[in-house]
Parts: structure tokens; sequence; C-alpha cells
């Protein structure tokens, strides 16, 4: 059984990219893998103080077989959200071509990111709120997750560049920017990102040049 | 003696604002004081999981006294965010009048943000950071925060309104997720935000329709 899974609508919101549900018939997960999944949930809704014990005991794995897989608390966060990247990736980014244009590829990211603001149980990026909660870039979980939004970045600057924008490394670091921005703003519930995060995209893309 | 002055260059960088330097000659700080000041450079510096021990060491004060101060550490974080806001506002916001357009005055506070992102010990906007670690919208620091924001929300719909914005709603939610999005960006060591703040903001300001 998986921990994080609070019924995204349609098996593809931020909750199924946290932990991507185990499906009924496939193998008892192995203790790792609770143990991950089980990080990955409390984490994400708890923060990264979140105890060892509370940990082994959602994942129902002893504390002697927890400190058999990991080397402790700062390794499985790490271990955890390097563990979602994929899903995650899957889930927000465009698929290869479609859409084809670049604005349009970008928009896909902040639809989605307006998608799972929704979502009630919605606390914004794991990478950033583990970043804001650790305080320390040099932390193991820091930098899995400074690694995740660099290839973000990288999405955008790529699209950017191909669609002809006047300072791609700009624009990438604006769209990052407010990706951040708006996930942080939702994840506290300061804001419903209701025509927010693809109207905003959508100016800075404007003001850089791409044509819709 | 305050404990969250890591010398702004200025005195009016966002530690000044998070904990006002008492000056040479000022009458001993109470415990009361000692206590809240601790409070908001230990949260800031460490997060809300800081404990209780911790603060009343930094302060000087036992926990006896502390407990005839405060119902708790919730109630201490609450007041000490809270305590931060006049000082905070003033470093951030234009004074009335100087400069007068609308766009130079939203600007202002993108300025500030840039200077402030300089310091090595910057960890972007306590408000947002206190949110995003409690992950409760409604605990009393949380809503001390958010009424905080608001009223930085309240600003630029004023200046927006004022500029003639087509939509000063929607533009003071852009320039809050702004706001936001690189504080935090900031905070966490992944933008420097220079070049950044104030040109994203510009760009969402002439979108808008104010003119320079």
């Amino acid at each position: 059984m998986t921990i994080a899974t609070p019924d995204p609508p349609t098996g593809t919101g931020a909750d199924a990219a946290i932990a991507p549900p185990a499906g009924a018939g496939t193998p008892k997960p192995s203790p790792r893998d609770r143990l991950l999944d089980a990080a990955a949930a409390l984490f994400y809704r708890e923060g990264v103080s979140t105890g060892i014990d509370a940990l082994c005991k959602a994942a129902g794995v002893s504390k002697r077989s927890m400190y058999q897989l990991f080397a402790g608390k700062d390794e499985m966060l790490a271990a955890a959200l390097d563990r979602q990247g994929p899903g995650l990736a899957a889930w927000l980014l465009p698929p290869a071509g479609r859409p084809a244009a670049p604005r349009a590829r970008i928009l896909h990211v902040f639809e989605r990111l307006e998608e799972a603001a929704l979502a009630p149980d919605y606390r914004g990026c794991p990478y950033l709120a583990t970043q804001v909660e650790l305080k320390n870039p040099g932390h193991p979980a820091s930098l899995v997750a400074a690694r995740a939004k660099q290839s973000l970045t990288d999405f955008f600057r790529a699209e950017a560049e191909r669609g002809g924008a006047a300072d791609p490394d700009l624009l990438a670091r604006q769209l990052t920017l407010v990706y951040d921005g708006a996930s942080a703003r939702a994840g506290i519930k300061a804001d419903t990102l209701e025509g927010l995060a693809v109207t905003t995209a959508a100016a800075l893309i404007e003001t850089a040049g791409i044509e819709a």
C-alpha cells in the first residue's frame, strides 16, 4: 500500500507524482519502498522535522531494518525526493512534440500547476518546500531538489531558445520564479492560482518576443 | 543586545527589519523583548521546529519566566512575526509621495528585495518561510504572516489602480507571486535575483498598461 495517494481526480495530479500508486495485483512493496513512500508522504504533509519513529511506524518497518537500509533521516529524505523525480517530471512536462510550439509547451507546465493547486492537500512544490525548510543548500536533499528544479529551468530555457526569445536565460529564470512563487502561494493557501499562473507565464513569454 | 543583526550594510537590510537593532544607550531590553528577538532570529535562521529550550537559552530567560509571558511556542512565534511587521514594511515600502509614480513605487519594493537577497544570511521572506514550514493556514503565526503579506498585495493593488492598470486585482496577485517566488528562490540560494526581480515586475507592470 502506498501512503500518499489521496485520490488525484485524474491519476495525474501532484500527489500521484509524489508517490506513484502501487496498482492492485503488484507485488507487496519492499521495506525500502514502503519507507520511501512513507517519507515522501510525511515529509510533504508535515515537514522535514518529521521523526524517524513516525516514518518507521507509517511504513510498518522496524527502526533496526530502517538503519540497515539508510544511514539516517537525511539520506532517506534525499532518496524519497529523488525517487519522485521521474514521476513528477512526466506529470509536469509535455510529451515530446505534443504540443509542438514552444509557447504552448511552456504553458502546459503552468496548466498542470493550476490543476494541482486545486487539491485541498496541495502543499506546493515538494522540492521548494524541502529547501525552504532545511535552510541548508548543502544538505543532500537540497542538492536533489536543486537538481530537479534545474531540469525544469533547462526545459524552459530550451523552449525559450527554440521560440526565439530575446534573452532565453532571463526568460527561463523568470518562468522558474513564477513556478516557485505560484506553487508556494498555492501551497500555503494564499492564492488559488486560478487565472494567475498561466496568465503570468504568458505575459512574460510575450514580453520575451515568443509568438503565440 | 539583539540577536539577529548581522551587519546589514546600510542599516536598512532585511535583517534590520527582522530585529530592529537596540541602539547603544537604550535601556536593557525586557525579558519579553529578548525572547521575541531570539525567536525572530532563531525561527528565521533555523526554522519553526526550533525548541523552547534553545529560544530561552538564546534570550537568557528562564523557561519559567517564558511561560509567564507566553502560552507557548506558537504564541511566541506569532508575536515575534507580528512585531517585525512595522519595521519590515518601513524598509520595504516607499515613503508617501517619494517616488510619486505608481510604476516607480511598485519597483521600489523589488529593488529592496534584490538588495536584501545579496546578504549571505538572507533566507527569504520570513512570512512565507513560516507559512511553508507550518503547513497550517490556521496557525496563529500563519494568520499573522497572511495578514502582513495581504498588506503588501493591498499596496500593489492601490498603486496598480492609481496607475490605470487594466486589471488591478490581477496585477496585484502577479506582483505578490513574483515577490514570493523571488524571495523564496533567493532564500534557498537558487538565484541571486540580480536583474531578475525588478525586470520581471516591470514586464508585468507594462503588460498591465501602466506607463513608465
